[in-house]
């Protein structure tokens, strides 16, 4: 069963959808009857390794969460520690129907090798913080351009390096015209905190006399290629502004909520404006899971919620966020089951209580999916996961544990 | 593992935790290394037959959302459907951990049997509504009393019969303290829906001079054995009313989101009171799930975000409303894992991507467990599924959809 509710068979060649619709001979043949099949997910907004942190501080706020828990674990993260994290990451990612993740961490060529092996997408920035200092900044740009280049050379079209200027209160305005420059002669994306908290603009505004977003735009940093994560702290003329050039948003509802950063995005102004918006879970520290059916349920009950009205954020359309938001995003030819479209493809079982019955797939995959439900996962036309199996899984859950416990230890 | 992190065996006589500590002989042993022991999860409100209007209705207001969906709907549900409807959900509640459930619905004799069958507890009330005509109140009542006489009559110790007033809007006065006295006589539960919505207190305020809180309270129908569902518009001293009487209240985060009920449920104040807050998916119409470690999580998110504090709803604090809160609301020796406490059991599998690293059990459970970590379920001494596996599962999600599609087709 497709969304929309018909039954097809989808041809793949290579790595992209040939034909939907008749039986044809194939090397690959999946069952797909009693199930569904939906694009795969794109989490648009994730730091993966910190998996290696789930669970480590929560319930608290913010900057004390940061500054107490957060920065001094880690300090203690090795690049092998990163590598088992990110490895654990896209093993969760991949069982619960997450095809493409937009990645922001360090030790990026590590984390490289681990989404390599996993069979998903990655979009990969080096984080780039360079705290207003000219030295650090060469140093940081050193470090991302070593990032780039060792991820080009591994030579795999599902990784891919992206430029990762954290926000706009640790990286300077010559830093971030920077990084325009390099994604306008690469094609990188550039992705970016920005506006999570009230904090950060007001801080903004006092030191700049702009918002995040303002700034963002004088410096000529937005565009199509920009990847705006949170965007929470944002008014209309601002919406308009990211509409005008272009720049997607990565909304994470759940991870705003945890961390209590204020009020909901403004989704029905980002929507009304044309803005594209996808959905991130944000890292696992602060989530605490790399769930994307968990993070689509939650946009609707949040915006439902907050906009007191509950035709908000319907099925269909946080739906199309997840899916073809997170691939326009991603700058990827696919996010839909359509000729043509890269095969990145999730089967669903729905011989499970939970999908029982069928009155409307899409609710059901928004509103009553566990992420079990996920039982094939194909990504660039191969599979990487068939009837919940996925190689090594033990290794995985074993060698991330063990580095997580060394980063308690201290 | 236990939910405090200790490792014990725990040695279960009958139907209750005889002892905790070293390993005894046993006729059954349940092997739970890589797993945690946790309380089995209590589900304080819901409409379970509902399962079979799973995605049938969304993204609508709630008046809406009824009058032209649910309602005409449900006048086709046959007690047949119910029966069938109620095992699907059961099914659902086994495989994600929940082991106690308050529902409130219709041909509750047919539930009844539905609960029997599935090995978990049912606190099951025949939904009453008068609509303020005394003949109906009389038919009501008869109805009523039949099954509960009905459920009685299966003398099973895990399905009890409770008293199900609709709502002050839909319940007269005389109908109320009639239920209150049957209570007082019989000890069962009484259980009602009480400000869901701003409009139900708007309404209570014009009709009679007071709120639904108030109005319970003047006509002596809140108590102990009072289990109030939603609970959202409360002023402070109604809630005080609610602690002095000792009634609690079944919170249910994400229906109320779902259907944009306007705010948040007051559980901070309702902590401090000290009322007994439990927690309840609501039906699957309006969640569109029964599973409560989503509910749990929902339960942080939401108040987190409503009171703009990471601080607020606690892990810990969100599961205890989800065990102990749950089983003292249902006035039942259960919710915790203790020498005496009945044998009402949940076994989490920790060997799975999203429980990896365990820093902290408790904040693993709320935040990052999904249903599928539920591995074996124990209710009242005995195994009620193990290995995932339940008996007849495909019988009953076959059923169930037939019987769904059918109601959805006039």
């Amino acid at each position: 069963m497709l969304p929309d509710g018909r039954t097809a068979t989808v041809h793949v060649e290579g790595n992209r959808i040939e034909e939907i619709g008749r039986k044809r001979e194939a090397d690959v043949v999946i069952d797909g009857r009693g199930k569904a099949l939906i694009p795969g997910l794109v989490n648009a907004h994730t730091h993966a390794a910190m998996s290696l942190l789930r669970g480590f501080a929560d319930d608290m706020p913010l900057q004390e969460w940061l500054s107490t828990r957060i920065w001094p674990a880690e300090r203690r993260l090795t690049a092998e520690a990163i590598y088992w994290g990110t490895k654990l990451a896209c093993l969760e990612m991949v069982k619960s129907g997450t095809t493409c993740f937009n990645d922001m961490y360090f030790h990026m060529d590590r984390a490289a090798k681990a989404v390599e092996e996993s069979g998903i997408r990655g979009v990969l920035s080096e984080g780039f913080i360079d705290l207003f200092d000219p030295a650090r900044a060469e140093a940081q740009f050193r470090q991302a351009r070593d990032v780039v280049r060792a991820i080009e050379g591994m030579r795999c079209d599902r990784v891919v390096p992206a430029l990762g200027p954290h926000a706009v209160y640790t990286v300077s305005a010559d830093s971030l015209r920077e990084m325009r420059r390099w994604s306008d002669e690469s094609g990188y994306l550039v992705h970016i905190h920005v506006a999570e908290t009230k904090e950060e603009v007001d801080g903004s505004r006092r030191d700049h006399g702009k918002t995040p977003v303002e700034l963002l735009d004088a410096l000529g940093v937005l565009g199509p290629r920009v990847v705006i994560a949170h965007a929470v702290w944002l008014e209309e003329g601002e919406v308009r502004m990211l509409a005008s050039r272009g720049a997607s948003v990565a909304h994470c509802p759940v991870s705003n909520m945890k961390l209590a950063v204020g009020r909901a995005m403004p989704l029905a102004a980002m929507r009304a404006a044309g803005v594209t918006v996808s959905l991130g879970t944000d890292g696992p520290a602060s989530n605490n899971s790399l769930d994307m059916f968990q993070t689509m349920k939650t946009t609707a009950l949040l915006h439902k919620f907050a906009a007191n009205d509950a035709r908000s954020a319907a099925a269909g359309d946080v739906f199309a966020m997840a899916t073809a938001g997170g691939a326009r995003a991603m700058h990827l030819d696919a996010g839909a089951i359509a000729v043509g479209k890269l095969a990145d493809l999730v089967l669903l079982d729905l011989h499970r209580p939970e999908m029982t019955p069928v009155h409307d797939l899409v609710s059901n995959v928004v509103y009553a999916a566990t992420s079990d439900c996920v039982d094939t996962v194909v990504c660039d036309g191969r599979v990487v996961m068939e009837g919940r199996r996925v190689p090594a899984e033990d290794e995985i859950l074993e060698k991330a544990a063990a580095f997580a416990a060394k980063l308690a230890e201290d």
